[in-house]
């Protein structure tokens, strides 16, 4: 016999769930859809090389590499900007430019799992390749608070801010990395840091980075925002510390915070106008968002703004003994055929344990129908949540 | 520079056939519920052990196997029934049964590429699980049919068997495994494979199977089949020289075909009592179906069943110079308000060019407003297909 189990990171999603994130999943492809963006989809695995060497330094480690069976060196998917930058090379001339597109697919990270850290996760992104313009920055930030709002958080705030700002004051990549704590250590630890990395005037720094004004980039993107109905202060907010780890931002930066949720940021993202070249041979400008698809359920699912039915079956047709086989059978085609999800039970059990089925699964109808209820043309529909029962009349 | 590619058999879905895969799996997906599955989604990686040894003893040549940074054996999913039997197992006590679930996920398989054979594809499953009845195989097929009609197929036809009738001739599985190949190599070769491999008679063993009475579990079938509205000889067919390969099948076994598609069945499964007893130490009954989604989509393509369209954007905005910008994003979220897909040009570049984006990413309309529009408070709305424009009033 073989142990069932699941690896460590991974899960299963049984009805309940996978019916909520697919509830998930649906409003969030409407609303990149109505921004404009279309699906892409890219393989689970890609070589190697692809991979590697886009991430920085530590993600060789994180990254699910093996030798195939025919010894090339492959990898799981890691996230989905790596795959777009490559089908951008690999597909140029047959794209539209610029080229707007969503993807929702899984992705596979071998790091130390967490409370809510796992090694297979689901993400949602949207990218805008091909052009520098502030108004697709303000595209991918307002189709996000259209997102967030259409799946029923309230208070949506997108923090925003230019790494250019980083680069003004001459901080080195370390030192942004030690900034970006700012919230999560306190400014007194980041100054400790900041000066143990070598940094004088550590204090300075912060304050000017505080005072820093938002920049022509920026002050662009929060204009188009206007238009399209988002205000700053309310909506969108100049956040000066915001760093992001990844490298390969260059210009723009965001992240979508809910204050009902503390746990961390739902969605982040920026302006990468140089990764792409990378595969490609000269730069082309893009900037794109990721949504923590998984932060984002849990969210829903503390604040009871995801559906709580652990089924789509609603109406379970029974099976009073063998002779009513047919008869349920009958009745289930007709309730399919009109739009119903029905389902007959399988086996001419007792009526109890139909019953119990139907508690179980959590459908909420039950249609009985026995010798009696059959010679006056009848049916009984039980209604399993208000626990009444109603007689109807069976159309001829 | 990384050469920007994807691996043997692997495959981009770029928005216009991401498009249709969509389309198609909205559609199956949406039948799946109206017979009462519902979803279950597991893991791309399993433990190694899991996955070996249920394939018959070719299939771990077939599997992507490898050791992860911890040390684990570890495989990507096979197929959707493996991952289903552990899932029985590992959450008996927690599922209603009998059980139905669909699950709609990428495969892999390290076979020889070929036409029509990848090594990541997607699989449509639904299964049955904990009952013997002869319903719940007929709620398979009649999901199936419903299914392959809803996508727009005339003349779907499932083939019907049962794996008891080659028992009862005492046919060996290599027997079987010939025996299944009658349609593609013809009856002769199929005696000759079968005396070459030691068969006495083997005329008279395919006269004997095709002169089979279907079993009463398939006599059964059909007349609740029946029930459900779906015809002996026009919607489903007995036939006894079907035998699938897969070694776990125990009982009925079907395959979707279309006349109009002649490259191979559409999907494919059958009755399999004792395989997620490997899990769980006792014997579970269980029928299901596996759908061949790159099969399904080929044949539709073939077919013109499928929507042409290569965006879902249906209106663009254009941007007839720098102070047009914040009219068109206005529009746009006016627009997308009222449900619209819509997008604005991110940039105020020549209007040739603008238009060419429409043309070339497929969206059908385009409005254009100029300074000599806005003066007159209307704007132009060119179809992109029929080549055609009118003037607008903008409301107020």
């Amino acid at each position: 016999m073989i142990t069932p189990q699941t690896l460590k990171g991974f899960r299963d999603f049984l009805p309940k769930d996978a019916l909520k994130r697919q509830y998930v999943i649906d409003k969030i492809r409407r609303v990149f859809e109505r921004y404009g963006f279309d699906p892409l989809e890219t393989p689970a695995l890609e070589y190697a090389e692809t991979l590697l060497g886009k991430y920085g330094d530590e993600a060789d480690k994180l990254l699910y590499l093996f030798e195939d069976n025919g010894g090339r060196s492959v990898g799981l998917r890691y996230d989905q900007t790596v795959p777009l930058a490559r089908v951008i090379a690999q597909y140029q001339n047959d794209l539209p430019f610029p080229f707007k597109r969503y993807q929702i697919q899984p992705v596979w990270r071998a790091e130390n799992t967490q409370k809510g850290r796992f090694r297979e996760f689901l993400q949602c992104d949207i990218d805008t390749v091909g052009t520098v313009s502030a108004l697709a920055d303000a595209e991918i930030i307002a189709c996000s608070l259209t997102a967030f709002g259409q799946l029923g958080f309230t208070d949506t705030m997108v923090l925003v801010n230019d790494r250019t700002l980083f680069d003004n004051l001459n901080l080195t990549k370390k030192e942004i990395i030690i900034i970006d704590k700012l919230e999560k250590i306190g400014r007194g630890e980041v100054i400790r840091q900041l000066s143990a990395a070598g940094r004088d005037k550590a204090d300075d720094i912060l304050t000017k980075l505080g005072e820093s004004k938002p920049t022509e980039k920026l002050s662009q993107i929060f204009s188009t925002l206007e238009s399209y109905g988002f205000t700053q202060g309310k909506d969108v907010q100049f956040s000066p510390f915001l760093a992001r780890g990844l490298d390969y931002y260059t210009s723009s930066i965001f992240e979508v915070k809910i204050p009902a949720y503390s746990a961390g940021s739902l969605a982040g993202g920026g302006r990468y106008d140089k990764l792409i070249g990378t595969f490609i041979g000269s730069d082309v400008p893009a900037v794109g968002i990721a949504f923590g698809f998984d932060r984002i359920v849990e969210a829903l699912n503390e604040l009871s703004l995801l559906p709580e039915s652990s089924t789509t079956t609603q109406i379970l047709l029974t099976v009073f003994d063998p002779t009513f086989t047919k008869n349920s059978a009958v009745t289930t085609a007709v309730l399919r055929n009109a739009g119903v999800n029905a389902e007959t039970y399988p086996e001419p059990v007792k009526l109890d344990k139909q019953l119990k089925y139907a508690d179980r699964k959590g459908i909420p109808y039950v249609v009985i129908q026995g010798p009696d209820e059959a010679q006056r043309g009848v049916v009984k529909l039980k209604d399993m949540n208000a626990k009444t029962q109603e007689e109807l009349t069976v159309a001829a």
